[in-house]
């Protein structure tokens, strides 16, 4: 048969996503690749009081077909966290989305046409440059420091791409780097984005893992005419088996994005989604979220120690407030993909960095997890990689530097 | 703010499906408009030991990030269901999708580029022209007659249209007409597509929903050269709330569906697939589908009966074998659509056949839903309907015809 694929699909293969998300099958491995929350955290026991509740309650409705923007308590219980964290929305400015990795192509589909260019982080999430590119846009790229993206070399962008279609930004504990922007820098963005007419793709799954330091309040709270596009997720906070996230925006975006969402899937499970309403009334998520963040904190800790203790000190690496992700650095002549491969020798695996670029890759950065390992195996893990860095770093001086006797 | 939307989204609005989805809520509508289930039919207890089991046995899995292409136990019981009707397939030849939606959504996705043809059954599936709209596809129409589309006017589109990108195809009890291809046409249609190189879309929601005649082997059956990508899904024979439908064709095909999904929504909902999974490890799915079948068996006969008593004579439709919809031709003088408005005044709700012609709409045309209203309702709604009807059609009568006295 002749080739009938569309352009988009013929470069398309297995990701390194797909790796991560079946690392987990392998017990002896100690992976800190994936960004999987601690599973041990899930909330079995009060998730079969909701489900039995949920089928004995409105069994026929949560199985049936429903409405494609979403089950209104879940859109009214989002709307009260939305509000809690400085974002006034109506109902009608929110829609349920089947994980907010639908979020981010349904955004694809709703502003991207061919060789549109984003402006985005460098580095910044894996999975949204895959999903921008199924609409063949192009990336601008702008660098980081420890207050996230640089708001300099973002004006020079804006300048040199006046007809971009958006700012891409994930600005609580981002992934890859565990970065944040600063308030100051989420004011100034707000001001170029208006002072160029750019929307903002505000990507928050993140936000509610804080677990040092002061809260920054989202972007979104300086949006005054409605060109912030907020993304967020139960997948952090609650599961994200059941695929559950959700769109804020100005309603003349929210409305083509159920059209979009329509033809995309017609609806998200109507039983998770009841689910997790159910689960909210019945219980404090808020509580819930809190026990997360003391684990968290505690493994992102220990994970920390260990870089300080086993590894060689010329790696470096971003200390974050919360999220999932840790971010190191390695010395420039050290390829991290050729360190992860020895990794997996020694049963430990990490993402190298330049997978996260979308353009210019920086080759000697790696992606750490710590949401999903215990203390004990973090500790063992970290001990493996750091022998390896040493041995690593051994050779290349020995290969490297002349011999003196 | 300027306009900064995709092409695509430009001409976005909400669809007729909206209504149709939400239509149910209003309790004294009597809708034969969605293309809803019995919801009360949905095995409501039997998903309460399902899930109870799920959440016990295999709960923190089945809310964690799991696998793209679906999670495994549902695929083997999956390829034994489609192994019963012919259709042998390895595992890797099996995709879960959110709904077949998705499916249809990810093969416009994989297959379609700009301006491409998609040749079609006139009428099709109203959301499956919108999902393919979103990839600028153009539709040929081949007209069908009671054994589905008709062969020598495919051959003709096929002729006209040598580089169309595939055959579109609802071949039971199609949605909307409740045709069904011949067994005959499917074996010509296979030919065809091979002789003009061709893939087949073989969607085939309603198939193990027979309630009478003898059962057609699907197209699927008669692929030598895995040309053939058939789609199915849980909505009709279980619960489409959970939003679970597959794709099994060829390797080549799933490999590249799978690294599309991962960028559409990562996955499926794993804890609804573990649910469906397991409720068919404790339950004998095909006695469930029985009970379906006796039941829509009856709706169908009582729809039926209703027309051939309350309508004008000079109404005709077609008699469906199986699936959820009946298809009437008014006389062609009568706008279908002026029909469905006065027929919300008196509380009944249907859908202007039009809709679901991608190209040239017959407006004399409508199609009802029998599967989610009990007998006395369809009595009662299609009393209602015929009374318009006969009111309609002596008015144009009186109007159009000249007097005689």
């Amino acid at each position: 048969m002749h080739n009938k694929f569309a352009k988009r699909a013929c470069s398309i293969k297995s990701s390194d996503m797909r790796i991560i998300l079946t690392a987990g099958e392998r017990p002896e491995l100690i992976s800190f690749a994936g960004g999987l929350p601690a599973p041990e955290l899930f909330p079995i026991e009060a998730l079969k009081t909701a489900s039995e509740a949920v089928l004995t309650e409105e069994g026929a409705a949560s199985l049936q077909y429903s409405a494609t923007e979403g089950y209104l308590p879940l859109r009214q219980a989002i709307a009260g966290r939305m509000e809690a964290i400085g974002i006034p929305a109506t109902l009608d400015q929110l829609m349920i989305t089947s994980g907010s990795q639908q979020a981010i192509d349904l955004t694809g589909r709703l502003l991207l046409d061919e060789g549109d260019t984003i402006i985005c982080e460098s580095p910044t999430y894996l999975a949204a440059i895959n999903a921008f590119k199924t609409y063949d846009a192009n990336f601008v790229e702008v660098e980081m420091d420890e207050d996230g993206m640089i708001m300099e070399i973002l004006e020079k962008r804006l300048m040199e791409n006046p007809h971009a279609k958006f700012i891409y930004t994930i600005p609580d504990f981002q992934n890859p780097s565990g970065r944040t922007l600063s308030l100051e820098r989420r004011k100034r963005m707000i001001k170029l984005a208006k002072q160029y007419d750019m929307i903002i793709l505000e990507d928050n799954p993140y936000g509610a893992i804080r677990f040092s330091g002061t809260p920054i309040p989202p972007i979104k709270q300086f949006d005054t005419d409605g060109r912030v596009i907020y993304l967020s997720t139960f997948s952090k906070i609650f599961a994200p088996g059941l695929r559950l996230g959700w769109i804020c925006a100005d309603t003349v975006f929210i409305e083509k994005y159920i059209g979009l969402k329509e033809s995309a899937d017609m609806h998200s499970d109507g039983f998770a989604q009841r689910l997790t309403a159910k689960y909210m009334e019945q219980n404090d998520i808020d509580a819930h979220i809190e026990t997360i963040k003391e684990v968290y904190k505690e493994r992102c800790a220990v994970m920390i120690d260990c870089i300080e203790q086993f590894f060689p000190k010329s790696v470096s690496f971003v200390k974050p407030e919360g999220g999932l992700f840790l971010w190191v650095e390695l010395p420039e002549s050290m390829d991290a993909r050729k360190i992860s491969l020895k990794l997996l020798e020694s049963n430990v695996a990490v993402i190298p960095g330049a997978a996260f670029f979308a353009g210019n890759a920086q080759t000697n950065t790696l992606r750490l997890n710590f949401s999903n390992t215990p203390e004990e195996r973090i500790k063992e893990g970290m001990k493996r990689m750091g022998e390896v860095l040493q041995r690593e770093l051994n050779e290349d001086a020995s290969t490297t530097e002349p011999m003196t006797l």
